[in-house]
């Protein structure tokens, strides 16, 4: 962050029907422009590189939206591993969004997908690489640990879902508890405790939290809750936040908030006109001074 | 279900190093054996597919752990599809266990990779296919409804994690709300809402439930609040649910249950010392005997 002096996060959820260009390099791993899916992949990953270069000087990560990749079956897949490469290659840390949660032997293997490797009998097997994964911590705690392990393992994180920027987070996340506070607060104190032993000399935890940027009032609280965590802050841009409000989520300093972006900076040209990557990095710019003047 | 007299469900969680036999034919989409996570991915497929030749006649479905696949790439991927394939043409519906959940349009990115397809320039992108799909419901309704929207238009269904097998599940799931009830019944009344528009004429909704097989008293409370959930019960077997425990489920019906068996078929042989086939098969008749007798 310091190098950058960023705390953008560049929201990769590339839609095939809405790429800047429809031409492409080859991708390795997809044989072919022989199918569908492999001409949508190598597409979809020729986008997402062309937006990285336009805007990796302003952000210090990215963050991979696993959905939109699947969607192209296997040829999906080798996109997705194209553009973590091509992410890490020009200096951005590559968030897994993918939000898995499971039983743990189950967690176990989607940590060794996104995380570490799979020992098999033809040799290791490298999984994504990612540098950070969000979860889902519905099924608790013993769904998330394999997750902490395996990332403490390749020195990388962990961010829970705690309280989302979507309209529905009030029919569970925000339920109120007999206890006292609500789930989305319980979940919060899972993460504190989680990461405690994971804190390292920024005063930063290496389990952090997934915190919507929709409802400022949450953060100040959430902050209170998870005082050494990195919030990946989602919702600034097409979901209505504002990088003003997210004030209290840099309490433990700059690290402490990652500002995520996805369409706001990707279809930035669409309400310029002007050439979409430039129109991408004046965006990506804007929201990085506007970041990085709260702290 | 009537048809092959079963309500067992055999769960695939391949891990590749306890494969009945590293030998593997060619697979559709891996177009070469030369990485490590190619052999892998064929040597998985080929293990799904004699696991699904050894025991279909007497399982209704396949659950797909989409954790184990994705741990092996885009390879793993296209054994993905490949062992999905052949459970429908052994005459099984494919459950893709991926406990997605997302905001609304990630959701729908999520349906598309496993129900539905996607529009593309290049001409539309198929799914894996589905009939049934597990989705985490924590962000509340706008990150189911893209599913069960999808589902609809597919003739398939969802199943909603609402109280899971792993002991975890006591940590979030099992809260008491200030309102009164647990949030996993608060997630129990969202998947009956959700389901409502969805009854069949068997008196089943194409909106389900996850209810762990491992305490039995949760089941039926859960009927009481999910009276047309088709319910999938995992946890028999390796995590030490009994099938004699699930009656419950069965309250609208025997379609009101999936039993899910992974590991205590796959592994039947260590106990025996018997043939791997031979040993699955006798496990899967035997519960499918002791299930049907319950109904």
């Amino acid at each position: 962050m310091e190098g950058r002096r960023s705390q953008i996060v560049l929201g990769l959820d590339p839609d095939p029907n809405a790429l800047w260009s429809t031409a492409g390099e080859p991708v390795r791993g997809i044989s072919a422009e022989s199918s569908s899916a492999e001409r949508a992949a190598i597409a979809v990953a020729d986008h997402c590189r062309t937006l990285i270069d336009a805007t990796a000087q302003a952000c210090v990560a990215t963050k991979l939206q696993l959905a939109c990749f699947e969607r192209l079956g296997a040829p999906g897949w080798s996109a997705l591993e194209a553009v973590a490469e091509h992410a890490r290659a020009q200096g951005l840390l590559v968030i897994a969004d993918g939000k898995r949660g499971d039983i743990s032997v189950s967690a176990s293997a989607y940590a060794q997908a996104l995380l570490g490797g799979t020992q098999t009998p033809f040799g290791e097997v490298a999984g994504l690489g990612a540098d950070m994964v969000t979860v889902n911590p519905l099924l608790g705690r013993d769904a998330i640990e394999p997750f902490v392990t395996a990332a403490r393992a390749a020195g990388a994180g962990v961010l829970a879902l705690v309280r989302t920027s979507n309209p529905g987070a009030a029919d569970v996340e925000d339920l109120e508890l007999a206890g006292g506070g609500s789930v989305w607060e319980r979940l919060a104190a899972i993460v504190d405790e989680l990461g405690a032993a994971g804190v390292g000399e920024a005063g930063i935890s290496d389990v952090g939290a997934v915190v919507g940027a929709t409802v400022p009032g949450h953060l100040a609280r959430a902050r209170e809750l998870m005082p050494s965590a990195t919030f990946l802050l989602p919702g600034v841009g097409a979901q209505g936040g504002r990088v003003e409000d997210l004030l209290p989520a840099f309490a433990p300093g700059r690290a402490g908030g990652l500002v995520t972006a996805s369409r706001s900076i990707a279809n930035a040209h669409l309400a310029t006109g002007e050439d979409p990557a430039h129109a991408a990095r004046a965006e990506a710019e804007r929201l990085r001074e506007a970041a990085w003047a709260l702290g």
